[in-house]
């Protein structure tokens, strides 16, 4: 017999059957936990595999640990070499589970910001009924999309689909793209599509290179009243440009679900800029169950490959940190 | 030469040149103006055509009226014929203009209340980082739409590009309608549609068929965890029983454009429902420039019908009341 711990957070009892019905048929045993704790130390050597969200502090007390299959996205907090018990043990990620819950987020915030939809909560508070004030339409938009893996992809459909002007997807290097996208740019070429980008929207994980590409520069090369939502890793971008950039009215708004640091301190300015929507980092958690039912189809497919000795579809490339 | 008064308040330069030349080309002369106290008693008599929002009462100030054409969707206001000089006037609405905008409004409100958006807001104004909170999606809903005309069918396309589960249109009868439906019903049958709507969309005009449809009953029949969107005119809802039923917790939420009265008092009621989100009478309105850009072009087309003695093509029917 082989062992799998599942750290479970957001599982149902439906995706537990799947999994230990998966597991069993493949020759492994699950143990469902929620912290190391629950799991004896004199057994903790026989996991081969971990999945859900493992502290990254406890994985090199599993001795015989070959994968680690973290049940989010983003994969920052387990990128780094020496959390790892030795070199080989694999990570993968669940990339395919988010693109509906957090482009459904992106294009909600848009539209409030596109709307004026704050102004009229305002107002609402107040039992004040407001004048008509100036809006704009994701429609005739142009887009610029950055990262075009599952979340981006999920995003430019969603914007096509409603009529944007153009979508432009924005990564490391080009490669086919769905075509939802009207084109592909990679990152050299970002400063000459920034001055034709109305919605600026980035799903980009932290790594070395993405760590501060939305700086103080390219958020100047905005046009006026271009508004900005952020879903991947808040060190994209440069916060103290943005709250410049919209206490200025440069830009019209921002959204950002992913900021440093997280929490966000009471006494943090982010707080209190003009027209921008912060939310918790929610925008994809496993709060929807369409999200958890997909995150567990994907584990499960690649358990199968694990069991035979194949390459994991969503294996993470540490170094590159995604 | 024949004589058009354009009641303005929308239009910009732009879309006044493409008036005035468009007219020009027919044989029509146009004024331009924003209360009928700009027109001169005496020249009255020339106008056949009203195009903008001219007041109801001052129809009957022009004894030689053929046409008038609202540059809204709804014409509750403009159905009355004792309104007209004589019973012969035409009278059209602008349907077509809206969709974008007014599809855009109810996706956005739609997503707001699935994903709890006024609970982050709230905790936001408070500086205080929120946990996690259910969140469901357009993704996978059942929807049902009640108005399946320009507004309706945008609704519909838009919910099905994300993913909705099924989108059933209700109308006053069965007729061929965009495939983004997947069946459209008549009345008779949404009682039994009710209670499998996740979310119910109105973008019903008033009328006498309309009025108190969605009644203290049929709000009953939803399911519980149910959302309202009216984008229509409020008179189709039961606004007490809409109250109690957030109240309790039977709806998850709504989301009121219209409502009566409008403005909405102060001290009225609806302002403090729980999980309702009210806009006063802003989903459809002229801020978006796109929505003018089609209600010239519209009437510039209805235009050459009328000048060529056809039967235009947004004509009413006033006493149906769309």
């Amino acid at each position: 017999m082989r062992y799998i711990a599942v750290f479970d957070h957001f599982l149902n009892r439906r995706h537990r059957d799947q999994i230990t019905k998966t597991a069993a048929d493949l020759g492994f045993s699950v143990t469902y936990c929620t912290t190391v704790d629950d799991l004896p130390e004199n057994e903790r050597g026989r996991y081969e595999v971990l999945y859900g969200n493992p502290a990254p502090e406890i994985l090199h007390l599993f001795p015989n640990l070959k994968w680690v299959c973290v049940s989010s996205a983003g994969v920052d907090r387990h990128v780094d070499d020496s959390l790892y018990p030795n070199p080989d043990v694999v990570l993968s990620n669940s990339t395919g589970s988010y693109g509906v819950t957090i482009s459904e987020h992106v294009l909600m915030m848009t539209m409030m910001l596109l709307r004026n939809m704050p102004a009229f909560q305002e107002a609402a508070r107040e039992h004040r009924w407001h004048g008509p004030l100036p809006t704009r339409a994701v429609y005739g938009s142009r887009v610029t999309m950055m990262g075009t893996g599952d979340i981006g992809t999920a995003v430019a459909q969603r914007m096509k689909a409603l009529g944007a002007a153009s979508v432009t997807g924005v990564r490391r290097s080009v490669k086919a793209a769905d075509p939802a996208f009207d084109r592909v740019i990679t990152f050299r070429e970002l400063d000459e599509v920034l001055p034709e980008t109305d919605i600026l929207v980035s799903a980009l994980p932290h790594t070395a290179e993405t760590a501060g590409v939305l700086n103080r520069e390219r958020i100047g090369l905005l046009p006026d009243g271009a508004i900005l939502v952020n879903v991947g890793r808040g060190t994209v971008l440069d916060q103290d440009a943005l709250i410049d950039a919209l206490r200025s009215g440069h830009l019209a708004g921002a959204a950002l679900d992913v900021m440093v640091p997280e929490p966000l301190p009471a006494d943090h300015p982010l707080w209190d800029a003009p027209n921008l929507l912060i939310t918790p980092h929610i925008s994809g958690n496993m709060s929807l169950e369409h999200t958890c039912d997909v995150d567990v189809d994907l584990f499960c497919e690649d358990m199968a490959r694990f069991a035979a000795g194949l390459p994991l579809l969503r294996a993470v490339d540490r170094k590159r940190g995604y």
